[in-house]
């Protein structure tokens, strides 16, 4: 993984799973790092120490590059935590969205929803990662939690995930803070009980 | 305002104070549809409807140009609002955050927060924009709920702000919907009175 960066690049390149591995992870922090606008293929190579021409070979054009990229995505959904309340999976999950909004793929993908919408295919890749990112998990957890009276009736559950990564986003991008697990709680507390005093 | 779209350019290009709040208006929308790195000045001057050289003489650089583009924003700063609830003061502060980040000013500054954070120049231009447009109100509106007895004791205020900030963001960029009035009091009554059943 670091040798990557040394240069210069290795005189034998990796191949096969090893080659497309380290090719769409270089793709995800030029993404990260640039955008899609400025990414270029001659720089995702040099990053993953290969030859653009074996680049251009499995992708002849990078928007089909940075589909696969995203499409990595994927690997980091996981199975929706079930730890008996709706606390502790809230939490959970929370973690889980901010490992994923502080890595590469999940910055890229932050980053060309909010910065380049503009391009519409672009913004539906991000959009479909970012979808598949969250899987089906945190719709799982909250029907846990209706089914166990945890909610109070009539609240919309989207309005509880949104507002939970938005925080985190918030924390993230615009404090370029850490999203800590003390964050994380204090988020979900303030979600869950509220901060108006009690009367 | 609407005429500096029209092709081709005035031949009498606007003078003075129009003229700086033409080319600075120009600058924002390209800023916010484009980005830093994209925005070139020639391209405000076609937008403004002015000649390019006459941006050159008063910006010499687009660094410059952008600086002044984003002190603009202060101009959208309003007076802490006070109707005598925490829960009132939260949704007239939502409401002027969610116009902000609905105008061509709060894109422009988020997106250079949250995509173009890799050149710090920009980066701290943008926070002093998106701190000066929040003002010291919402920290007022914070105090005077203290002195009130509305917050649970031991609440940090900015936790508060900054989850309800956001929700929003995720409203506006991520889902791409409308932070109307609706939405924004349905995030107040979530921060302040929580999602879990009462008990």
């Amino acid at each position: 993984m670091a040798t990557r960066k040394l240069p210069p690049p290795p005189a034998t390149q990796p191949r096969g799973e090893a080659f497309v591995r380290e090719v769409l992870e270089a793709a995800l922090e030029q993404l990260a790092q640039v955008g899609f606008e400025r990414l270029t293929i001659p720089l995702v190579a040099q990053q993953a120490g290969v030859n653009k021409t074996s680049i251009y070979r499995r992708w002849p054009s990078k928007i089909e590059l940075v589909r696969d990229a995203l499409g990595t995505a994927t690997h980091h959904t996981q199975e929706a935590p079930n730890t008996g309340t709706l606390r502790g999976d809230l939490i959970a999950l929370a973690r889980t969205v901010a490992a994923f909004t502080q890595s590469p793929v999940g910055t890229a993908v932050v980053r060309i929803m909010l910065a380049e919408s503009s391009n519409p295919q672009m913004r539906a890749l991000a959009a479909m990662a970012y979808s598949e990112a969250s899987g089906s998990g945190p719709w799982a957890v909250m029907q846990r939690a209706v089914m166990r009276g945890e909610l109070k009736e009539g609240l919309d559950p989207s309005l509880v995930l949104f507002t939970i990564a938005g925080a985190i986003m918030h924390r993230v991008f615009v404090e370029q803070a850490d999203a800590n697990d003390e964050l994380l709680a204090q988020v979900i507390d303030l979600v869950l009980y509220g901060a108006a005093a009690g009367r």
